[in-house]
């Protein structure tokens, strides 16, 4: 019923999980914790739930699920039936969970919305992925995530089957038309790019016409082009163009609706922002029993 | 062009603004800052740049973005042109911003994040308002939140005209069906509730059924009743049942489809976590020139 | 010997505790830590002590004390006597400990600055809970708080029997003579505040006068009134005037002394800052043997 | 009216200011803010407020309450009347304040929460020092302060006249009973204390009888002695003993009642826990027109 | 005297400086500030301080004095006559401040202990750099930095003339011989890499061997290679085998005494730990005038 | 083949070592973790590895590598052969590692940064504290320390078997020659710290010249001098005429070539900057084997 699209660098450091967690627990435990359970729910009950995934999608954050639910009782039992990455049917059990039923009530909504965010954002990476099965074109992230999530979302993609774009502005060298402007064109951005990057940063530059992308090769010393809201005729003129001289990207629009068209172009790479920030969150649940 | 939606509780402390901008921007910016820019646009180039709406919407985050540029560069001037809670057309001018070009597009990414997501939400909430208008029903959102941007998040519902409901679980007490099955019933279950609430914690219960409004009918203690799951009918038949004695929520699976009818039924509040969990971004943007 | 008082809603989150006993010894540890223990005692010695209450009080923070022997030594022994909530005569011991001698001198004082104060507010707490036995009123707590410190001692309050009052700006809208002032009078002033509170937010106003709570009563809207500083005279003429439809608190310069009066003219609740602003705190001791 | 105690070390840095107040509010304002202000108080509506002693008292803590304020409101104006130090009679105005009504309301409890503690402290210590004036005793604290507040409370013991003791267990060397029973008797405790402590680490050894005492007098080593529960009679005998080879420090249920005898008897410093562990908070107040 | 080395991509962000001067400064001042200080200078005297560079070097830090000044003493007027990067003789005055004499103190060790090592890993920098002019090959550094001072030291070795490596190892991918051995050989790794890294992530490789390398000029797929510990007859033979194919990146024992050997090599970068791990403080003082 | 030096006070809190730890492997990971790692090992393979001492030293650090490698995998198994304080030959093996091999990769860099850094400050410690071996002076360190890592620096000078001087200016009082100047002399500074110090604040006074050491043989009132500069010849004849009245204390360019000199006149400690600020690491390795 699942299959596992997980790349193996889809990771996440035990320090991010424990340092995400403990803020959105502090954020719904409040200053009082959880009023209702604690009013209504013996400190000893124990509650059965299973963590489900109410529709099809790709999975993302059980990690997460886990760790919550571990800070407010250590000794709870978890028996997980999937793994991020995993693409599941709809009503999937993605983890069992037997311990104390205030600290799973009190963990519940922190769990399901890290949870459906991120695989909501590893299913709709998902679904361009599908898109672009058998071609050379994969499908990339951008710096237009969720502020404070970004390294999670990140990590949804990857899950996703995505591969990552810059995770912040001191990544990698990416030129857009305010710093060709101010650097007096494109070769002379080029070369001061050049100059100051280490060996150990890309440069890409993003060009908006196939003039600038001629320019682009007649310079040469980027390492990849990124073409900004091209047609997708432009978009293959440029692959003709650049005969793999350099890494393409594809940007600028793309939805579920054109990105195979895009793939068919040849470009290397499509990117997307609305994988990130317009994501609908996966419909998770945690059915419990007490 | 634009008109003011803002109730006059849309409010953001201080603090919480530096907190957030100051925790995203050292997301963005990581260990070596905005690299290209630092390679290419030299450290005394001035920008003049707007903030933009491209698409029509509610707008929410400006604080967010004018403290933003403030941090990178204390002397930015900027001018703005509306204010968060405003329903704006497309291609509004937002802000006019002059200062620093490294400044500047060091905290566009940012800026534009903070915004569009913060707009998103503020837009989709006035949505749902706008098909309720007329009625007693008043929008309200759940705590489906992104995790740690829920204070930011329930301050874009109310600049959308929403209502906030709980912000943590120690905000009220909720009681839901896991509750009431521990406690062995509704009677017992508010009883006991009553017994730990102080007099400023309200009260609410959550039914799934019309025989379940009717038990908490006869044993009253809730201050309000969360109707779940219901159909229009139900929902109709709910509100002649309590007369105005609870105040009534309905909510589950409520979409821009059904509000309409939701709210002809006569409840006093719809809750949506689709406003916060899934609504897309804005599309905003930073027009530059330096 | 002792008598448990708690009531279940005293609870405090593990993340809680966590944070303001790191921060505690953090504070007393310093730079180089008990240098005295260092330079005296044996890595390897072993400590048995025992956590004893000098005088007889309401028992609060003993989660706190073994968190800060475990933060200093996660193997240690130890064996709990009493619960918080509990009322304990003098000279019980509520702990027995064994283990790394230089951990236990070393989070000593940490454990007793936080067991002595909480109790000491437990214990005031309770003093007035004791004298409105039978009555209909119950004792709850202001924010006249510990800086840093708030929701531990609201949570002393709840071990002592007192019930809490907003833990914060947010937690409720309460109306004082400013609010009505600037918002032009009674009337006015409620219908801002019922116009901006959600269904899940109460609303309690403040009064001086019996006409002024005349007013709120022709006016409606509020879930509770504060009746400050009225003589016992005013209070009891306010109880016959409100026929419970609102709750009732009557607050201002209440003591040991009064309370018994204050509880006899049939008020809901009695407020008091005294009981954590200036509850001395209850004597407690480590007696260590190594 | 006012007369200044403040002694030249009475200081507290600007981080350390920052570092309380920010706590303190977001503590208050939690998620939402002031909701009652927000709701019913217009956003430019202009306060003027006076911080006024209710009570007679000795101040400590105006720089907090200045930095509360400037933090929601930085254009605030504030005349401040007093210092900290000052001792004040009741009724005295402290500061002047005009600015945002909202921001004056929404640091009022914070502000008054500092302000009060810290002149309880302040007040508590001076009236044990005036209580020794004219003898060698000084009067100083203990490490039996709120935790997470030492610094401001031993800031307020310097602001009552009283001098500190240490700030934590890392300051200098203080042997204990148990340090001398592990270490096998005074000599050989001394002798480790002294091997170990740098030229800048002063000792300070705890004694119980005349006969320890004696045998500190026989080694030597030690730069202070800790006189610890003697009576009257004891440290009369002691300070004769000593002749003032060591400083001589009485410690151990001392009170207003008993100082000027345990000052009488020449020892150097007295030590009370009492005055920040269970001192009354001042009774101070924001007195606010709108 | 003294002549700008500086790059234009030498930059610390805003948000950088303020987290490690604040820290710095906690860590100085303690609990209880500069206590000599305070004691012995009137609050009201005012310092003139000249910072100067005891012995020539270049020079990096200068925003890091100037914010911990401000820190303690937000009017301190400050006029600044060189600029990190700049490269200064002996006694060279680098700053003019005039300003709150206890302020001046009470950082003067903070600003000097930054601008200090700073300053030595930029002239250790440049020490490498001076003797690679006229050459190819530029010096770059490692992660052997300290720890929790990463991101300024890069930020000298950028002041020094030098080039940063990666900064994490979340920045590139660098391949080295436990990685080939897991992998099953050098084909297979380069593989593994490529197929996970995007388009905007560098591979480097390690080679111990020229036979090493001769297998990854067979393979390709990588960016650079670097050459570890190779002797100087090796280094020139990579060069010539590998004919500009790959960046080429010698490393290991690199020193002042053999760096121009290796240079005259051909290799493109050198990279040193000790100019971070071991370069000696710049001697730098602070001259003040109360 | 190892030694211990280490004294009894040579001692870390766990809650320094956590935070320590946490910092360095943040900076480290940064957002994405060990690329190379998470590409090239499978998730489930195991390293052996080996902690190595490549030349001779002191060792200080220990504790620090374990947690590094704990937090990235807390089953790691670690068996340690050395401790700190210890002093080891080259090719020494401190531990030996059996574990996750992403983790061991992940924590590498890490670890041996802190190690190196601290085994370089304790070698360099020892090395001064070997050739003042039979005299009655002692090294210590000063607060020339690296930002951010003092109190891990002064433990390092521990393990070396060095004194510690203050850890901040709250520490003790130590008046320079500012303080002189601006309180009008000698005896007039020395009165104004008399009055200011508590019991156990010590009082150290720099003195240039013997001229101003009479003075302070005059006035008494100091715990220690500070004898700044001076030369064999003076350091004599200070010895001389001090008699033991007070502590003294060497400072200003003492070398590794100049200390026995320095120790042969007499004097009780001898500071120096260099074994914190200017110490070469120590060159540690982790041998892996996967």
């Amino acid at each position: 019923m699942s299959q596992s699209l997980i790349c193996p660098d889809a990771f996440l450091s035990p320090l991010m999980i424990d340092e995400a967690v403990t803020r959105a627990l502090a954020e719904d435990l409040g200053r009082a914790g959880d009023v209702t359970s604690i009013a209504t729910i013996p400190a000893d009950a124990i509650a059965r739930a299973k963590v489900v995934a109410r529709e099809a999608g790709v999975i993302a954050g059980l990690p997460l699920v886990a760790t919550a639910l571990r800070k407010l009782a250590p000794e709870i039992a978890i028996a997980a039936h999937a793994r991020d990455g995993d693409r599941v049917a709809a009503k999937t059990v993605l983890m069992d969970v037997v311990g104390s039923a205030r600290a799973v009530l009190g963990a519940e909504r922190v769990a399901l919305n890290l949870l459906g965010r991120l695989s909501g954002v590893a299913t709709a990476t998902h679904e361009f992925v599908r898109r672009v099965a058998g071609t050379r074109t994969r499908i990339c992230c951008t710096r237009k995530t969720t502020p404070g999530l970004r390294a999670l979302e990140k990590y949804a993609v990857r899950c996703g089957g995505g591969i990552n774009h810059r995770f912040g502005l001191d990544d990698a060298i990416l030129i857009k038309d305010n710093h060709i402007a101010v650097a007096g064109g494109i070769r002379s951005v080029l070369e001061r790019a050049k100059a100051c990057a280490g060996h150990l940063v890309k440069i890409e530059i993003e060009v908006d016409t196939l003039d600038q992308l001629d320019e682009v090769l007649a310079v040469g010393m980027a390492d990849a082009v990124l073409l900004d809201n091209m047609s997708i005729d432009e978009l293959r003129k440029a692959v003709a163009m650049v005969k793999e001289r350099f890494v393409l990207e594809a940007s600028g629009g793309i939805t579920l609706d054109t990105i195979a068209a895009v793939a068919a172009t040849g470009v290397d790479y499509a990117s997307s922002g609305w994988i990130t920030h317009s994501a609908p969150s996966l419909d998770v649940a945690l059915d419990i029993e007490i």
